[in-house]
This record gives structure tokens, sequence and C-alpha cells, in this order.
């Protein structure tokens, strides 16, 4: 996608032809930085501290992750060991395992001489797999939006709701949520989305309002509390978020404050999408309430907000009691019961185990 | 209530026996600092900067504002300026009016020389008044704690929810959401307290953490997003929030965002409580969401957030990128079909025409 009009995605290799790029993510929207992976340590540290995050690109960066570790040592045990770091990096993100064993499954049965091309293969096909399916998915979200602007007075604005960042900073390119907004913006249909601020980490605020402002979609930050007083006044035609994980019976695991959102839509009879890849489906979980666990990351994130002073300083200032004590779940689940249809590289699919199974026989096990 | 083990309220009268005593709210959490109010511009100006704020504690610093304003000038022409300029300090508070009408009706009939006292006489009814209906509130409430507790395992935890800060800080004392907590805590009883941090203002990060905070009540900050995960998890046992307006059908309108809890505590079979006194029940509204205009405020409060540095200043950083444009709707509106029951001083009522005109009899015109 665009940036100050020039193109860039969020993941790339350097000119050294192996170590790897990323933007800094960290430091948006105050400042665009770059890092350069050179180190397995480097990728576990990236992801662990956030520096790249969302689900599809903490798959891939992983994957260069391992194309690093192999780099230094390409023996068995230090495959296990760069398998045990980076798949401990962040508990709740299934791609994150999925993109490990795919380079595992490339580099297992290779002569060590071989493993670090193999890797950086599996990896650059992971990246690729994922910009397509991007595209797909906003092909298929494209033609809801097309449906909610047909019945609208021609040349008024589809009003889209966002919660998180689900945009291409999350993804290789095009993210996943934001990819039916993208289409429809280049293709010139007025639009105009409500940015969740997506507190504690505001991930809203300051990742998708930047993607979207770069790219030059109309768009209003709000607090995560206005969303339900939207919907019920008309001001939201359709939401569509991301999704961390997806169980087989299209129960959906995403950014904490996911589920009100999807409880006022229903409500109000807003259409609730969830945009994802299939390879965000965990085809071996039924209930996700039951069964998927939900990070609990440190007080800081609600303790403290960063920011820009009025003359140009990024500052952390705590905004609770002096020793306050504070809960961050960073997920929760939203029930299939609550979701219109997940968009994914193969259409829009009813969340149910049956529609699942039927769009991706070949994941599940008879 | 206790601040640092000692009885405060949030509004006094100073040993002189006639200048008003504030917390000025500005400063907390990150300092307590009191103000004496000397004069009518005193409080015009503590109540139009919100170094005093919450409707209730607005109506008692209005009153004491006329008490000023008379000893300064008692004459008829100075009584109307100060209930002109009092009046316009806020826009919606209903109570700010009620509470300058009241001291009209002291002093309009009396020789000057009578007016200060009667105007401090009334005054000090107000206080007492707002502080009785919180008390008794309380009880009401405390009675719903009881309840839950009686089902749990001895010893256990009652785990309550509250949004904003409807607390002792908005009032003269007590508070209205927080006096059933206050009553369960100086009981005994094991409570613990979910404080939603209520972007944008970070009233409950801000005050009601500090309030709980001072009182010894075991309490934890969330993020506005977390609520749901909660009680999708058995978490929350109680829901209880304060109001703004409060419609003759039982519609509630208050803090952004208390919709959304709404929604997540009907979805998990969570009691939903609204704590007021009935001076916010509006007889002439029958339909929240139609009926009662939603202020839309700044910006800046959500493209914004203050807080102290870590060497103690205080700073206010920007979250979103430069220029982004924001959207800041302050209230939302809960259909009376999620409320549990409306708990005010004359006990819990259904939110329901019929139960609320039951229990007010006097205020429905028939």
């Amino acid at each position: 996608m665009l940036v100050a009009g020039k193109p860039m995605s969020s993941v790339w290799i350097e000119a050294d032809g192996w170590s790897v790029g990323i933007i800094d993510q960290t430091k948006l929207p105050h400042a665009l930085a770059t890092l350069r992976l050179a180190s397995l340590d480097d990728a576990v540290h990236a992801i662990a501290s956030m520096q790249t995050r969302g689900a599809p690109l903490i798959g891939a960066v992983a994957a260069y992750g391992m194309c690093l570790a192999l780099r230094a040592d390409p023996s068995d045990a230090a495959v296990e060991e760069a398998y045990t770091r980076l798949v401990s990096t962040r508990p709740t993100a299934v791609n994150l395992k999925w993109a490990l064993d795919e380079i595992m499954a490339g580099v297992r049965n290779r002569p060590r001489g071989e493993r670090v091309a193999a890797a950086h293969v599996r990896a650059a096909a992971i990246c690729a797999e994922d910009v397509a399916n991007n595209e797909a998915i906003g092909r298929h979200g494209l033609a809801l939006i097309e449906g909610v602007a047909a019945r609208k007075p021609p040349g008024a604005s589809v009003n889209l709701l966002t919660h998180c960042n689900a945009g291409w900073l999350a993804t290789v390119d095009w993210g996943t949520a934001t990819a039916p907004i993208y289409k429809a913006h280049l293709k010139g249909m007025p639009i105009h989305v409500w940015v969740d601020e997506t507190r504690p980490r505001n991930q809203g605020a300051s990742l998708t309002a930047w993607e979207l402002g770069q790219a030059g979609v109309p768009h209003a930050v709000i607090a995560d509390n206005a969303g339900g007083h939207l919907m019920q006044h008309g001001l939201v035609d359709l939401v569509i978020t991301g999704a961390d994980r997806v169980t087989a019976t299209g129960d959906v695991c995403n950014k904490i404050g996911t589920y009100l959102k999807a409880l006022a839509a229903r409500d109000t009879g807003v259409p609730f999408y969830v945009a994802l890849p299939s390879s965000t489906i965990d085809f071996a979980l039924t209930d996700g309430i039951a069964e998927i666990p939900i990070e609990e990351r440190g007080a800081a994130e609600v303790a403290t907000m960063t920011g820009r002073t009025p003359d140009g300083r990024i500052e952390t200032v705590t905004v609770v009691p002096e020793g306050a004590k504070v809960a961050n779940y960073a997920f929760d689940v939203t029930p299939a019961r609550l979701v219109t249809g997940l968009i994914t590289e193969r259409g829009v699919i009813a969340p149910t185990r049956a529609a699942l199974a039927a769009a991706y026989p070949e994941r599940v096990r008879g």
C-alpha cells in the first residue's frame, strides 16, 4: 500500500539478500522507522516487543526468523531451539505456529547445507500467499461494500467500522479487514471508516488511522466506547474486523473489544463481518470461549499512553493513580452466532461448522 | 469518604464559616489539591473549567456560588447576575438549574440582610439531601451485593464492574454507583471492582480508581474493551453504573460505552444496574435514543491523553497521526430492556413506565 505516495510492504528482504527489513510499528504514527533483523534474537525481540505485529505478519517474520537462525547454525538442535523460541513469542496467534511448521516441513529432511535456501523459499512463499489471500479477501469484501452502496442514495458514502489494525501493517500487504476498504477506495467508491482507537495499545488510533491517512481513505478515529452509539443512530453500514483465530464452528478470537462491537451490531441490525485468511482457522477447536487461551499482557499498556508532546517529543505518561492495579486481557471471543459472515480468500462463508468444512474440505479430518 | 485515611467530602465550608472548599479534580489522580472559592468569579471558574464536576456536585457548588455572590452584594440585580452566570457554566447538567432555583426561591422575598444566611441554609440542605439520597442508594444497592454474595462460596469476593465516575467525587459524598460498593466495603464484605478507564476523558482511570484506592477497596483498572471478556468468563457478578438522564420508560443516558457493557451483561446473564437519585429521571421523555440529544465534544479528548511522566511532570500527548480526524460523542443511551433495575433513593425499581410512576407518583402528571 502507499506511504507518502510510494508503495511499501510491512516485511521485506534487504539488499544484502538475507537480512530482513520491517517497519518498527511501535514508532507509528509519530515516525516511520524501519529495522533490520539479522539474527534469531532480533526476530524474537521484534515479535515479542510488538515492533512487528498482526497475526499474518507475525507468521511471515517468524518464518524469516527461522531463516536467520538457520543461517547462523543449520543443526537439528539449533532448528528446534529456534522453533521453540519463536513459537513462544506470542501465545494467541495461530499463524505463528502454522508458519513455523511450514518452515520445519521444508527443512527437516534436508541436508544442512540446503536448509537456509529451502527456508527462504518457503518464507517467500508464505509472504506471497499472504498477499494473494488478502487480495482475494479484498475482492470478496468489495462485493459486500458494493451491495451496501447499491441500497444507498447515489454518491452517499458507505460507512464502515473497524476495530484494531487488521490493515496491511498486520499482514505483508493489503491487510485483511482493510483489503475490501482499499479495493473500494481504489475503485473510486465514496467510503468513510470509523476507526476504533483500540485501547490499550491503540492500534486503531496509531496504525489503522495512519494507514488510511497515507492511502487517502476518509476516516475518523473514535473512542472504543462510541461504536454502539453510532450503530444505534444509523451511522454504520458495515463492520469489518480481522481475526487472530477462528474455530471450526466460526467463533472469532480477535482484539479485546471486538465482542462488544459484534453485540452492538446484532442489536442494531448492522452486518458484522470478519476478514481472515484461512490459515487463521483452527479446525481443531469447536468452542472459542472455552478453548482459546487469552493472553494477559503487562499493566503498563493500560496504565500508560505514549504520544507526542506539542513540541514534538515522544513521551509516555501514566494515566492511572500511582500504584493502581491494572488488568490487561489482549483478546476476546465473539461467538459465531454474532458473526454475519467470514470473508476469506475463498469467498464469504457462513460461520458454521458445515459451511467452513465445505469451503475447506482438505483441512477437515474425516 | 476516606482520603489517606481521613474523611473528606467533595465540597465543604472552610473554617472561616463562609468560603467554600473543593477538590481540584483536574489535578487527580496525580495530586490532591484543594481550592478555596471566595467569590462568584471563583465559583464560576471552578465549574466551567471542570475543577469541580459531576451533576450533583455542580449543583451544590453552584448553590454555594450564590452564597458567595450574595455576601459581596445582596441586591436583586446582583442575585440575578449571579444566577445567569452560574446557570450558563455548563450546558447540560439538570441539577445545576435545579439547585440555583432552590437558592432563588429561598432569597427572593427576603430582606437583603437575611439573604446570605438563607442561601447558606438552602445550600447546606441541598448538600445534605444529596448525601442522604446517596446513602439510601447505597443501602438498597448493598442488598443486591449481599444477594450475590449469598450465592457464592463463603469468603469469595463479589466482582463488580463500573463505568466512568459515579463516585463521591461526582456528588457531595458516597457517590451513586459507588455508594453500594462503599457500603459493602465498610461492612467488611470481600469485594473487587473492575474499573473501566472510560475513554476519552478517563474518569474511571483517574477518578474512580483514585477514590477506590484511597478507601482501600480492591480494584483493577481495565480498558473499556475488556468488560465483555470478563463477563464471558464469569469474572463479573454485577454491573453498576451511574446515569446522566433516565427517561420515564427507563432508558438510561450515561457516559459513552455504557450501552456496550449493558449488551455484554445481557448476553452473559450478568445483572446490570444503574444507580441514580430520582432527580436524574426526566418524566417528560419516553424514548431515550430518539429524544436525548448527545453532546459532541472537542477532538482533543480523543486525540490526546494527559498523565504524568516518569519524572513527575504532567504532560498531554497526542496519540493519533498528525492531522487525523476524530469524532467524540460524550454519551449513549442504554435501552430499558437491557437494564435489570434502577437503584434509587426509594429502592430498586424496574426500568418500566409503570414501576417508575408507581415509585414517584408525585413526579408524573396525570
